[in-house]
């Protein structure tokens, strides 16, 4: 029955408060059912009065979802020094606890903490009845012993604990694979300005102009390929032609699409084969990039893993009052409210970090590779010209018309 | 003795009940004992009581492993941005205690969390009938102090968690080991169709051609390798040529055959040995990809570790209502219950991701490997020929004829 | 004196029982000294009775030592999809149970677990008599607050799963270096293969004959070093012929000994330098395949780290019964035996997998890499020779006699 | 309020103290607002009062921010035998005991660890006072049961420790790059002083020369990158000449401007291509290197992780004097005291290792390439000439004019 | 006043007690002061009292360091299969406990331990003269509830494991680095002796026999850098000339001079190109391997690491007395001993094998690099020599003349 109560659940607020609703479908848990908006609203009262009750529990956590990815399209900015000396300041602590009040992370947690809170408050006014025996004797008190508690709580605690690491060490993953992708995409470009001389002919000019172009973009590319909502179109507009960036966004795959440019570009440029074979090497790196922020996104943490914490924590809560009962009476409200607050955090904050990309500061990244790649382009004939003429000053010192210095 | 019926609880339900057996013949956790049918069923009451019971208590587990079974066959899906933005939705936690009657890893819990209670139940009435004197006074109270449990509850639960982790960390290895696998096969097969001019002679274009689909073959027979009751032959249907797929299905370690197909079509491209060589040299990489999915499968963690977490559980739930007896009394019952549908989860979660390959949507990964492989010559030539009109467009430009704009 | 008395433990055993002794003689845990047996058995009395209990005391671990060394050189064997099954099957602690009185680890646990049963027997009697007063009023009862116990449970707990899992990441080396070994010699043996064309000349066939069954040799050979007690001559037997065979077993380092059979082999090929400098830059892997294995097996987790684990449980034990005493009077008996039976066998488990080789199915593996090696052989002409049947087939179709079809 | 009063507190201390705020600015951990301190200073009293208060409180925090920062900047040392042996001495204890009182660790812990105690003060002083009938019946005893706190305090030890460990982990990253780093560049200048001989033209030793030069400038150039506060022109001003330092200078990324200097000089130096296509591969370490410096410094532990720790620790510590009174009374203070101070110190010493590169002896490490390039400059035509001897002695002796001695 | 104290500590005893001092000078933990000891010893009677104390304290830790510190220059042996027997034999807990007594670790905790136990010894004699009323009322009873301790044992445990962990980490990449180290060399050496053919000119083999000199010389130096009082002369002189010592002796860096050698014998080998080439990429492996030798060396755990974890364990054991009063009385001092004595000893262990490589058995796995090369070198032409005489044998039997057998 509970499960056809939140099958409902889905189903009417989607269907009675289109504009609620459409706002949120994609954040609907269950598979949204095609229903027809007509019959259904004819129907009789008894279930408009159950909608309602649903509607009404669901309007707190979905305006918690709504912060929740509001605040995850933000974007992030790479720390500074600066930032790093205010992160180790001792005054960190009262600017966490002051943030708490903004934090989406508190915000999300709302639905759950009041909900188990409000059980809590619902356990303790029943047993506050039946011991001031306003209810009849049948009523027994709900208490237990807190020994199996006792027994269960570093399991649950590393459970908790672990499921975070697991989702950490995801997050890591992810920032590892863009170094690496920085690194590749930098030293390609790096290797495209030194192979082609300046001095070269028109066409190659062009082509390594183009080719720097793409690999600008490949980082672009793949951040918009794993962050939600992003523009491609508007990130790239910047740097590559609008018919390329056509290309691109007709492409099933785009970064894929750009290696391909970046790929057929190297073909077409003037280079010994050992030097092609080499660079060509170097979009493994890139295959690899791909690959693994594809596979973050694509594969979470077994979900069963997932649910066992979740379900575990639920049921852990349920109970919680009726095992605090004996020693803390009223107390087990803000107990379970700590408890709850202090569990379900831990658990969102893994969650939260389980998808790594929209955590990174990918833009900034990016905009910092295609800078990278303009002043190596800049200083590239600045630096040669620099080196040929200490060359020519050694030259001229040790020519029979100069001065022999050392 | 106990041994004894466990082998025999094999044998009867096997010679007995062929049809029944038959079905989880697979699935049987003794050596299949090969018995004539005939003289077994004529033995006398004595041994048939036996095997009824035996019957009767394995159907529970049968019927749990068959929905388990069954599930293991489901295919994944590779998460979206959409199905990230549910994942990490505040309602989560209600989808997962709805999900939780449905849910296979909880099905597959009853017999063991059902048999535990029940020990729970018969401790609890033994000591109540003790208590209430409706015993001889001989008969003891079962009951103990909680202090040797406190202070082995957190060895228990690390011991489970950290089975989880290496389960978790097996999952990862073979994740990873597919990220390589999908990177190394998309980069090969863009160095081909690099290398293969689409110009070239027509004889080059056959073997680049059946090369390309034997590389997208190649993860599709690893991973039918790796899948227990997968279908090769349907799968590389549309991947490679009937005479082709049924030399592969002949071969007794199908992704090798793949991997001989690949590398003997690179010996028949006219490419110059340095290329040769260096798509030779990332074939390497396929065969680690096969050394990690093969080991994953064929090394289990260490039996000793998993046999040692078992039996600890085992034994813990099967004294925790003598000690819990003092404190809890009948709540024994409820109690043993929680603590073995816990601890028992965290078991089955880590016993169910140790053989990785069953939870990764690895038919997504291949599907997404033939369609980039196919977009990928797509618009080879249509981006070829993008950047040459740019050079000729430059070229014209800066030709006397054209107009010079930079 | 105790130390004195464990001198003598090993001397004495060896000296009087040579029958007995030789079979242990390997297990013997300090040093053994080389002592007649003659004038040893002929002084006197006093020392007999030491002896004689100290025999009666080894003869437990002693049985339990070679029912684990025996068991330590059972074939293991890769797990299959069936395995898989029965491995996650519902019924599995069942089987795990039932299996406990025939596991080795349950086994070679009984010395320790019954010492300590034992020590709880001792001073559950002693503070019983104690408390009857059968005992002058001078003894006093041995207990204790159990508040210390409490405090340092997790660190022993913690202390102890760390080193299972130390171990645990020495078996994941040791499958992670073979799963490398395995990969390197397919993929050099395919190289290999792919090199020398079938249509060489016979020179060339014979080098190749040779070649791949030193390749196939190579992991045999160390499987042989790695494996106390394995006979190298037998298992080499079928792959390389009998004078080098003779060659490698004179060789102090036989898995070297064969790298050099490669190593000359490959030199004697005709081959390009670029394509043998590939095949020779493929032995690093084989050489650190070598290190990996011969560190492992060299180089122990810290013995002081052992040590700690082994003799804070060992103290903790001793000691038990007097903390519980106070709370549990008789039931100290179980309750030290459960404690012992659960945190030795958590050390032991650490202590079997620490040197993983003997836990993984090396034969199996060695086996697959010979037969793979063969079928690569077998297949190669027949797979050439398909796809050039494809090439002639197209050239047909498309040349002015044959029919265009696409 | 309490936000704005925060608020506040970076605005008045600004506007008000400009000596003492300039001081800080970078410290102030919320966004500084520009505000005219003119008419700023002009407003009432009432705002003065909680300026002056605000003020008052940041005088100690600022204090530990400042000796914290001072310590952050202070030159780390390599260790060496010596200082291993002292690491390990018993009297280790001793001297971390004795260095306490002026560990900036230490001394940044005061501000939270004085405001908790100062809490329990406050609490156990209130719990007095209701106890002992000074304050009118409504005010309640603040207590409550330590339960919910023993279910919870694994979670939060864990939590606190893993938190740790994640930056321990950053601090192994960075040192581990730098290992790579130091090895890339040693490598690299190896082989440029290998290939180009000591006999070359002159224009090839003065582009050796440079590029040496360059070479060891780039562990400094990243060093100043990544290291608040250092002064990269002092610290180049002996490898580079001064218009190159001035290029440098002038590059918005310094490291990748030293890479370009590399990179052309290689360019510049007639090798064949073989030898700089190797020489060139060689700088991706350098640039991942560069990645992995930047991105942890760039990319903290993920701040909702942080903050959680942060929260969870001040929300404990907060109620820690209510669930210890009934236990403690007034021992709650130095409970709360020893409890804050281990916990906080743990959170701490995470926060400092979170940003590894102030922890690492990078100023040393730099020095060590530099004068290795140096030493291996100096002995290479010494090297070289001492094997050229050897053989020439060899040749001698086994000339027709020499003696035969082997 | 307390530092002042520790600074005479050191101060005193080394100037009143030279021949005592000097043996310590390394070790002790304060930086070492010049003084005269003239003036010094004659300075008056109050300074000497306390210089006398702080003497007699000093003895313990002193012969407590000295015992440490020669156990660590022991030499370490490789595991063989039969010290595996003996490491998992039943037995190894009664071995563990009889070497007690001898071990290392275990008298190194004698100072710490000895002063925990003496301070219990002190607390509980002073509350037993209040309880016992023979000291005036003024003075309280030490004592305090349990609570704090049991909240925060967690944290200390997974502190100091972790720690521990932290350590055995580096251990690890120690081992794991001469993994690396030892299989360069081999693979090096394997290259050179079969690129040099043993028909070579005289000149070749003089400088392949050098080469392989060198390259069995490079680990030995590089053991002797990292090993605290090894001799490099003594160990070196059977590989490496005289002449070519006394180079190596005199350079700053020995390992880094080793590589310089084996680098120009490299140039002067008659090679092509390619394969110059592939050799010195192989020296990237050797500088790695110094530069996590190095590092390891050079920098430690995060020191503020360190001292937490020694803190954190001293204030607990000072005030553990207090806390166990209540409940176990003159309990307290066997209680504070054990829990000193387990928790230091983890945290001793942890220190200990932080500095991995004296723990290592590197002088071993250097003697097999040169056994091997040496077996290497004897068995190649052999090894080739059989080779060919095959071919030959193949090539009899299918001339005309031959017998045709297959």
């Amino acid at each position: 029955m509970m499960y056809h109560q939140a099958m409902n659940l889905s189903l009417s607020c989607e269907s009675r408060f289109p504009i609620f609703s459409t706002k949120f479908r994609k954040t609907i848990h269950l598979k949204p059912l095609r229903v027809s908006s007509g019959p259904e609203s004819r129907d009789s009262g008894t279930k408009t009065l159950t909608d309602k009750l649903i509607l009404i529990l669901r309007t707190v956590p979905d305006w918690a979802d709504e912060i929740k990815e509001r605040g995850m399209q933000q974007k992030r900015t790479l720390y500074t020094h600066e930032k790093w000396v205010e992160h180790r300041s001792s005054l960190r602590h009262v600017r966490h606890l002051v943030s708490s009040f903004s934090s989406r992370v508190i915000l999300s947690l709302i639905p759950p903490v009041f909900f188990f809170t409000s059980v809590a408050v619902v356990i303790a006014s029943y047993n506050s009845a039946v011991a001031l025996e306003w209810l009849p004797g049948v009523f027994p008190i709900l208490r237990s012993s807190s020994l199996p508690y006792q027994l269960t709580a570093p399991a649950l605690a590393l459970l908790l604990v672990f499921r975070t690491e697991a989702s950490y060490s995801r997050y890591e993953e992810g920032r590892k694979a863009w170094v690496r992708i920085i690194a590749g995409t930098d030293d390609l470009a790096r290797q495209v300005i030194c192979s082609v001389d300046g001095s070269g002919s028109g066409d190659e000019l062009v082509i390594k102009d183009l080719l720097l172009r793409y690999i600008a973009a490949f980082p672009v590319a793949l951040k918009c390929h794993v962050i939600y909502g992003s523009d491609i179109a508007r990130d790239l507009r910047n740097l590559v032609e609008a018919d390329d960036l056509s290309l691109i966004l007709e492409s099933k795959h785009r970064p894929r699409c750009v290696i391909e440019f970046i790929s057929q570009s190297i073909q077409l440029l003037k280079l010994d084969d050992t030097k092609r074979d080499l660079l060509e090497s170097k979009m493994l790196h890139l295959h690899e990039g791909i690959g693994v922020c594809e596979q973050l996104m694509g594969i979470p943490i077994p979900l069963s893993y997932t649910r066992l914490t979740s379900r575990f924590l639920v049921f852990w809560h349920l109970t919680l009052p009726i095992i605090l009962w004996d020693e803390c009476h009223w107390i087990v409200v803000p107990a379970t409210f700590i408890s709850a607050a202090s569990l379900f955090c831990i658990e969102e904050v893994g969650v939260l970090i389980e998808e790594p990309f929209p955590m990174l500061a990918l833009d900034e990244l990016c905009d910092l590779v295609h800078s990278n790649i303009q002043e190596a382009v800049k200083s590239e004939t600045i630096i040669r010209n620099r080196i040929l003429a200490k060359i020519k000053l050694h030259e001229f010192k040790h020519s029979p018309n100069g001065r022999h210095r050392s």
